[in-house]
């Protein structure tokens, strides 16, 4: 073990260790390492720290620069660089974000205060692949710039939860994988929390060495309950410089509920997926599917568990609670996932019936469970939830009105461009504060575009569904406004994509017929008037 | 052998069997189906009809709906359905389009003519992914409205070329591959081109089955050199209906020349190279490459013939002129592509060194050579000419002023998507019919967007360099705009920038900072002035 200043300090005020956390770490060694999140809080200065998911530590530092007023004082404010695999909970974005503490953020974020702070400009967020992500890590990507540390390590801290230590020192980790491997990898100093509050989930993960090219090799994995890995994540013990009991829960809130809305949607796709069972395009256990988050995805879910397909399999990012039902109507025989987001009453069920769903259920690494290899491989059905599609089938998954950022593009991108089946679904519009209809997800331009003309098979909304597969731009923007667009706006629509072709054609350029004058003049009409909504074209 | 009406007609009229031909095609039983193009030429009605560069039976159709001015009369009027792999000459691309012979084209294609038929409305392109496109076609998913024929079989005819053919019957292909492997396997009726005018390629050719999900494989291929197939495409003879014998070339043109610029972006880019070795994030021989075409590739490629870099490895979609050069420099270890499409002296060079070149290349199906799993595993260096980006990293490789279809996305979005370095040269302007530098290729927003902000890392121009990796939206586009654009334009660039920055702000928006009342004013002023040139933002 490295003896740093840090360590000593840390070692001289070991707490008592508790049964539960003798338990839970085999490796005796790491038990001298034993201390407290609040000893450890004042030692992060400004750096680059990457976190799987802990509660304790990051809690403990915001305690600590709350308590000493440090953000008053520019001498004494900090600000830090934040990776986070697939998730991290409010009490680190949305506190940490308020109290001006994140100075970057990578690689997708989930919270109101942080996005607050990236569309103020306080907070720097570049927006990646899931997929992509913890191999620009490692590469070293995102510390072009750093000048201080080992340059080999583009972390200073990787802050990580366990729920058990084995008799290497290796983690094995909660209810999210993420980019915990390749955070582990690039960090200088490692804390982990061993979190004993839930189980151990020993034998839920498979987890995989991550290489760099040219030293590759592909993933054998032809079945989403393929392992290629191991049970947890290596770790170089010398770089685990303290570990922390913490009892914290996976703070996570309520799934969004259903409405009519929604269960229209699903019901137009579990019609078409069962057309193409027909037409023999799928098997009839259908193709493993992944599915967003959000109440669209989980009318879907909820529709499978009722619907007339076997033997289902999963292969997503993030497992919410109606892919209980979905075990529990006996349909579903296998989801993988990089990260289960149950609501605290479906962490319950999930920890309470565990032998009942531990041997169908695998967690991977992001880079695992969002590869594009794997994902066109097994030809899965992406299903996933737009801010806004145009005529043409481009989509807005990140920016309203093209530049306010909500989440990042996620794994949408990952799974839609390789997916056997690349679905869209939205409502055909949305509220704004004057108009229950205001804001139309049928657009004739996409204010931002994250998945392209040549990714997306089917849209989908409450009024319909458009297959566009094999079809010119041409053939797609009538289909997708009189099947998809709300009532309210599809004059309008069809308005645009005349006069556009009229106006194209005239000077020989009528692929994919755009006014580029008015092609915004949906978001701008919104921004001035507050609705979507207006009467006619001007010149 | 299925007899059709088709087949006894042509059998009643064999043509004599030359000796070349007979060396070639080492299954005898096929030469009893030899007939001519013109024979076969009056059989094709309206159809479905893949293709594999043929030349002889394209040229033949066209002859003979031009000597009976079939076209003339819409009783006797011919519109085909074309599905190409990865290139075909202007004999049947141009001439056909010219004819009005086309009525869709999948999934990308070159020459003046067809452009013309797209942008006119005559001809239906659907834009594909070239690593999409055979998969999609054996799903059949570009068949979904076709009423006739054997549902399992998308296409009523392929016509493909083959160099030689083997004892049973397999293809042994020409200089390209494409999607000839899915294009035999997705039709009901095949017609063989032999072409004994070049040398029997038997060796060069890499091919695998393709497989649809749930039961495809791994491509163990972990090397440019790795092998996974055969050396011919496995057919079943009852199939094929004809053999053609063709004397005719490759159709190629000239490579397009070098210029001041294009040699400029090349030393930029040479220079990054060498900094990412330096660095420690690419290693001396760097990695697998691809390069797209056009004078700037050429530029790059010539430079790295004469470059720092030993034993470099090559593994891209298409190989021109100066890969031949690279070869011959000495420094180029392995190349594999989908295509070969040298110059006719090229050409000439290539037959005539055949030994000293076939045992360093190998030519795979375009679903294996543009795969994201491979295109990934094996950390490709990517790098394309875009129409134009704008200053958030956002390319247009498609539609010029989002509307008039030059080419399409080619693979360049299977490789810039999955690369390890993903990179855009371009120049940083270009003239129009008033203004040599009329068109800026750095915008505010990319007027059609194929490859996202999520996907690039490197811009180049002939100004300079901006490396954008890990940087957030604010942070690139200063960059973008200060090294990329053309000094007439920076100005404006900056400007609109600063206002967007400033306005997104004001109402919490400022992730991406836009004024979408302006977005497209590059291009509208062009539709109007016939310039890029304005002097201010107004309002």
């Amino acid at each position: 073990m490295r003896t740093t200043p840090f360590l000593r300090n840390v070692k001289a005020s070991g707490p008592t260790i508790s049964s539960a956390l003798r338990e839970r770490v085999r490796r005796p060694a790491y038990l001298s390492k034993l201390t407290t999140a609040d000893e450890l809080a004042p030692l992060f200065k400004a750096c680059f720290t990457g976190v799987g998911y802990p509660k304790t530590v990051p809690t403990a530092i915001a305690n600590h620069i709350e308590a000493g007023n440090l953000q008053a004082d520019p001498a004494t404010k900090k600000k830090f660089n934040l990776f986070v695999g697939a998730s991290v909970g409010p009490e680190v974005e949305d506190r940490w974000a308020k109290m001006d503490m994140i100075a970057r953020r990578y690689p997708h974020q989930v919270g109101k205060e942080i996005s607050k702070g990236i569309n103020a400009g306080r907070i720097a967020f570049h927006d990646k692949h899931l997929s992509m992500f913890p191999q620009d890590l490692t590469y070293g990507y995102y510390s072009l710039h750093k000048k201080h540390g080992d340059p080999k390590k583009p972390l200073d801290w990787a802050v990580i939860e366990a729920t058990a230590i084995t008799e290497e020192g290796f983690i094995v980790p909660g209810a999210s994988v993420g980019a915990t491997p390749e955070i582990i990898q690039s960090a200088e100093r490692i804390i982990i929390e061993v979190n004993t509050h839930i189980p151990s989930l020993e034998g839920l993960h498979d987890i995989n060495q991550s290489f760099s090219p040219p030293n590759r090799l592909p993933y054998i994995i032809t079945h989403p309950q393929d392992r290629i890995g191991s049970t947890s994540i290596p770790i170089d013990p010398d770089r685990v410089v303290a570990i922390v009991e913490s009892r914290a829960p996976d703070n996570t809130g309520q799934n969004a509920p259903e409405n009519d809305e929604s269960r229209a949607i699903a019901k137009h796709l579990i019609e078409f997926l069962s057309d193409e069972v027909s037409a023999g395009r799928l098997p009839k256990s259908l193709l493993p599917l992944q599915s967003g988050i959000g109440n669209v995805a989980n009318s879907i879910i909820g529709g499978l568990a009722d619907g007339p397909f076997d033997q289902v399999q999963v292969w997503t990012e993030v497992l919410q609670d109606t892919f209980l039902r979905f075990f529990d109507s006996g349909k579903l025989a296998f989801a993988t996932a990089t990260s289960i987001r149950f609501s605290p009453e479906g962490f319950e069920q999930f920890y309470a019936n565990w032998a009942t769903y531990k041997d169908r259920l695998l967690l991977r690494s992001q880079q695992v469970a969002n590869s594009p290899e794997i994902i066109r491989r097994l030809g899965v059905i992406a299903m996933n939830t737009p801010l806004e599609v145009d005529i043409y089938a481009h989509a807005n998954s990140t920016n309203a009105l093209g530049s306010r950022m909500l989440n990042g593009i996620g794994g949408s991108a990952d799974f839609l461009r390789n997916a056997k089946l690349s679905i869209m679904h939205t409502p055909s519009s949305r509220p704004t504060k004057t108009d229950p209809t205001g804001i139309s997800c049928i657009v004739p331009f996409a204010s931002h575009i994250d998945q392209t003309e040549h990714d997306l098979d089917v849209i989908v909304t409450e009024q319909g569904l458009a297959d566009v597969r094999g079809l010119s731009p041409c053939e797609r923007a009538p289909i997708v406004i009189e099947n998809c667009a709300y009532l309210d706006y599809k004059d309008i629509l069809h308005g645009y994509y005349d006069r556009s072709l009229h106006e194209c054609l005239a000077r020989g350029a009528g692929h994919e017929p755009h006014m580029l004058r008015n092609a915004f003049k949906f978001h701008t009409n919104f921004l001035e008037h507050g609705t979507m909504k207006f009467k006619a074209w001007e010149k």
